[in-house]
């Protein structure tokens, strides 16, 4: 089966990271990376809309062309710099500081959908400011089947009335729970969900790093685990990661139910688990169809039970 | 089907409390009370063993043999108070701090086994001071099939040694996250159930509050997760209350398969959501047969998914 179009819009960029387990000094990170890596493992054809500078590793492209992704959509800037950031992870790998960030090509980021990707079923907006995913959106010449936003907590204290018209136009949002709480103000993740619900999209996805995600529609609840790890090594791009595996898994099936929702989850969760095992992308680059099934597998053990009444 | 013997030792005393929801003055808490009255929707018969002062009101003592459950290991003493706790929640409702804490009886409670339950099948040891459940592991004429054990931190700090002799002695032990690092000196929580495996207990149970909670041996793992709440009223005695649900289904059932302990880990979890619902032991005091049963197939139907590979 072929994938429906899917366009996957974010940040190319190199990471310095600092984890209890070591450094990484200026590796390939970046939301539509991690996003890209993840969602080629279940959808072809990908379309990438981004911008990078020239500093940007040529063997890293030939590895994601390699992996099915389409780079039309990324622009290249002569004499410029990719963006980049760097942070250190405490101890307990949910809380992090950063250290430096160098916004270089993204300072003046206008990205652009090639014109046959502008009809595209399946829209990811990475994090990126808010007034630029809404070009992004302004940009299709069909309202999408299905658009997948992720944002952060910044966006909110700096651009929350762009945030909130963009929040408008999707259909599903990915934050994490402290995002959750400050978009809705409400501490309960059950009334933020409903708020949230009612400022555009119609699903929500709450991710809670190490404790799982939470999936919302005004109905059901769904919730996915995460798996319990030994050691998470490094927690950047964990977040694009399951995001890629989601919208990846319902393109290449076309089906965006709820209940095959719940399925997307568990997937971008599996991915997420990969992702946090080493620095970086380097896990993403390198997965076999077994190994994911088996992870899926581990997922789908750690909770099915079977209960009679 | 006749429960096979159970015993549940743990204090029964009075708590003050303030939530950001509001304030409850001595009203009746105590690990023993909320085992026992969860348990007591699984299993018939249970014997308490605990230690009560003058002050504790009779109509609980009704209450609680209105349940079912044998009081007859319920020392009172006259002229002397209940054990008191006192302590304040903060916003999270993860971290409270203590305000008072009134030992009364407790001070020298000698917990006595009545004679009839000395050969019991299951014995769960709340909360208690280590030398203390060790002497009522003493007093047990044959081994139990089942040994259940909760402590928390502060053992851990003044006790460590006694605390260690009586995990070599216990099947199953009961702990938080923070307590299972504190024990194991691991971060990484698989590194430290297999850690803790290694100290007596062929089962660990993780605690994780709001997280939900897993369940380790040393070959597999499984999470229940904890039902999205809209407001967590009143955490306390929740783990006593999930510990409850969990011996009282074992007991019931009298299967203690790693399999029958994840559907016991899911009913304790579904009692323990509806002990936060109210302050205190209310909401365990009139649950129906019906309410359990919707509210552990709310349990099912947010995790439980079909994937075929």
């Amino acid at each position: 089966m072929k994938t429906p179009k899917t366009v996957v819009v974010g940040t190319m960029a190199f990471d310095s990271l600092e984890t209890p387990f070591g450094k990484a000094e200026r590796i390939v990170g970046g939301a539509a990376t991690y996003i890209g890596l993840s969602a080629s493992y279940y959808a072809d054809g990908i379309q990438m809309v981004s911008v990078i500078g020239e500093d940007f590793p040529q063997e890293m492209m030939t590895d994601l062309e390699g992996r099915g992704l389409r780079l039309d959509g990324v622009e290249q800037r002569e004499g410029e710099k990719s963006f980049f950031w760097s942070g250190r992870y405490h101890n307990d790998m949910n809380t992090r500081d950063t250290l430096d960030t160098q916004l270089n090509v993204l300072e003046n980021f206008q990205p652009v959908v090639p014109d046959g990707d502008r009809d595209a079923d399946f829209l990811m907006l990475g994090n990126l400011t808010p007034a630029v995913q809404m070009s992004v959106l302004e940009q299709m010449t069909n309202r999408p089947k299905l658009v997948v936003m992720d944002t952060m907590n910044f966006w909110m204290e700096v651009a929350m009335e762009e945030l909130k018209a963009v929040l408008k136009k999707v259909d599903v949002l990915t934050i994490n729970d402290e995002e959750a709480r400050i978009l809705s103000g409400e501490y309960s993740l059950v009334k933020a969900a409903r708020k949230i619900l009612t400022m555009g999209p119609k699903v929500l996805i709450i991710k809670k790093g190490e404790h799982g995600a939470l999936l919302f529609n005004n109905k059901e609840v769904f919730f996915a685990p995460a798996l319990p790890l030994e050691e998470v090594f490094d927690p950047t791009g964990a977040g694009d990661t399951f995001a890629g595996g989601f919208i990846g898994y319902l393109a290449a099936s076309g089906d965006i139910s709820f209940e095959n929702m719940k399925r997307a989850i568990i997937y971008g969760s599996a991915m997420a688990s990969f992702c946090v095992e080493k620095f970086g992308t380097e896990r993403l680059q390198k997965l076999t169809k077994e190994e994911i099934d088996a992870r899926v597998q581990q997922f789908i053990d750690l909770t099915q039970i079977e209960i009679a009444f």
